[in-house]
């Protein structure tokens, strides 16, 4: 990887971090003994050039590929990974349910039952996590 | 159709009018004689349900389906109509092409190369409009 | 809700139960904490709506989305529920595994085999409830 | 192809004249000179294997086949084909629009719609040939 | 089933052996009770009907159908047989993932990052019981 | 554009050029007013680095986009793209109909057959070109 090439990278890496935080990372990983160029071009060519793009914002980038993905509804490990990225850039849940509820009439009840079902798996595992982070703390705090 | 249902659908007739304009309205004119119910359904579900629900702008909703209609790929027409939902609610035709490309990463280049052929295919035909309108209203002036 | 959209509520509830039984009550209840209106709308416009019309009997109309839920090939929870419908609403289990064996040719085979999969499970659990309600009653009649 | 292959054709080609009549005769046509042996295929694996199966009517069989035609909205050719045949096995014009309009459920609106445009393609055509052929005999009687 | 259609069954078969293996058995097992006759139609059609066809070697075949499957997203049991397939061909490892990768291309990056996954289950599938039979060997060995 | 990144897209052009020859240059083009950077994305990232990777040879690559573009059926444009790239690389018209009438078994018939009917119409349309230019220059022959 030459220079150039390399600023493209750190571009992507930087925008990943940003958008999808420690999921984005772990989908990184996991193609890393399989498929290493991949990782690189799933860094390159979706964080580096397409989301690094001016005339959109993230918000809008990300509701866009909550839609896609519902309608799609074979992709279900990258929805979920994408609904968490959503929030992370100033989504509400509010406004994810609304978009997926919406693609009941692009792509069926089906699509948009299974799309709702994601997004309460990803919602109810964020609660549980900082259910778990507060007790954690108060323990801590008892502790102290 | 009962008063509440009749409220139902005068709802969804002025937010199709707001978003979709004429577009809209053929589509409904289309359905009138193989179905009409389902034309009133039409207006009654997505319109007067989901569209005139809170809690998600109008831009966000046509960025939502301009992204899932362009990665789909099978529903040219009904893209089309939302490129010019999406432009009458105030998406900038730079936002849709952002989108659109966007789409290559979760569907596909030939989602995405179809859906900017269709987004082309709209926005001339609305320069066209535009040329036409105001060489007819500049004839206007010399004639006048 | 008014008095005329209750009114649709309530046939879609009623046709609910006519055809999915517990089964789409689950998927109901299963919504109704990430997006209550959402839930309402599945009652109102499939169940209240379209399963309500006449014209087409119910039988046809789980032959039908049987037919689509397999052919399109990723809803499978929502092909679990209508198998069970269909079989509620008078389809045999040799009418079903006729429907989803000519998917293999609008649809190629492996949708027909994961819908072949889908309907040996439903099957199977629906014989071992009879099987365990049997044994559970023919206890009892050895008990009494 | 032996003797008992020639069963199979024969049996798959008069079934495929029992329902779709000139229009399937047509697709076999087409195929001839790119892929001889696939035209073949059509005619013993679908009409030969599936469709001559007892266990499922030919009404119940077509309406399937709209339904996943229409759902899976990629294919229009082969759906206008089998809104023919629907209506060639006794299946209504009613009882087809009602299986297209089921399909917004499950695949959404644009699925629907552009199924009922197939549709209204097709019964237009049926139309128009009627009254070609009773304008024709109408002539003929003036003429005789 | 008369003796020619008993040849290509049987046709069917030895195709089925020399491509899948026991994976391919596995699969007409699973369909012997809920539906014997699409256990048969699968060995007839696809393996001693196209399969069996010269004009297209079974590397090439295999090729196609790892590329057709990761792109169609929906048939994960079937891609991960006949990534096994491609293997018992001739395919070799690389050449699959170079495949698998370039379906980003077409069907976009979720597709693609999920076929990798499968085939990394594959792979590794495949590692753990050639690991365990050398092991086992090794141990034989030690014991003699 | 600096120089690493202009070496991506030399590589790309030059690959593009021995691929898909003018139909391929030609999408580039109709990119080109609406979403320049598109044009780019798509020489530098499937054609830059897909395309140009070792490991896999271009005859493969063209029959896994043939089968992948085949059993989407939504995408007839890129379709014929390579149906003609197919050919410039090596593989026969009698391979890519294996291809196609193969998708049968993954994506079914109808998918298969717009398949045949799009390398129909490629096919012709080469065999045309052929006779009008060998007709061309049989009458500068004459001429001469």
């Amino acid at each position: 990887m030459n220079s150039a090439e390399n600023e493209r990278f750190q571009r992507g890496l930087a925008k990943l971090k940003e958008i999808d935080g420690e999921a984005g990372e772990r989908v990184v990983a996991s193609l890393a003994d399989i498929a290493p160029d991949f990782a690189r071009y799933l860094i390159e060519f979706p964080f580096g050039d397409v989301y690094s793009r001016p005339g959109l914002d993230l918000r809008a980038r990300e509701i866009a590929v909550v839609a896609a993905l519902t309608a799609l509804g074979n992709a279900e490990p990258q929805l979920k990974v994408h609904l968490r990225a959503a929030l992370n850039v100033g989504v509400s849940r509010q406004e994810i349910v609304e978009v997926i509820m919406q693609m009941a009439v692009y792509a069926g009840f089906p699509a948009a039952i299974n799309g709702l079902m994601a997004a309460k798996a990803v919602f109810t595992g964020l609660d549980d996590l900082t259910a778990a982070q507060s007790m954690s703390s108060g323990q801590l705090g008892v502790a102290g």
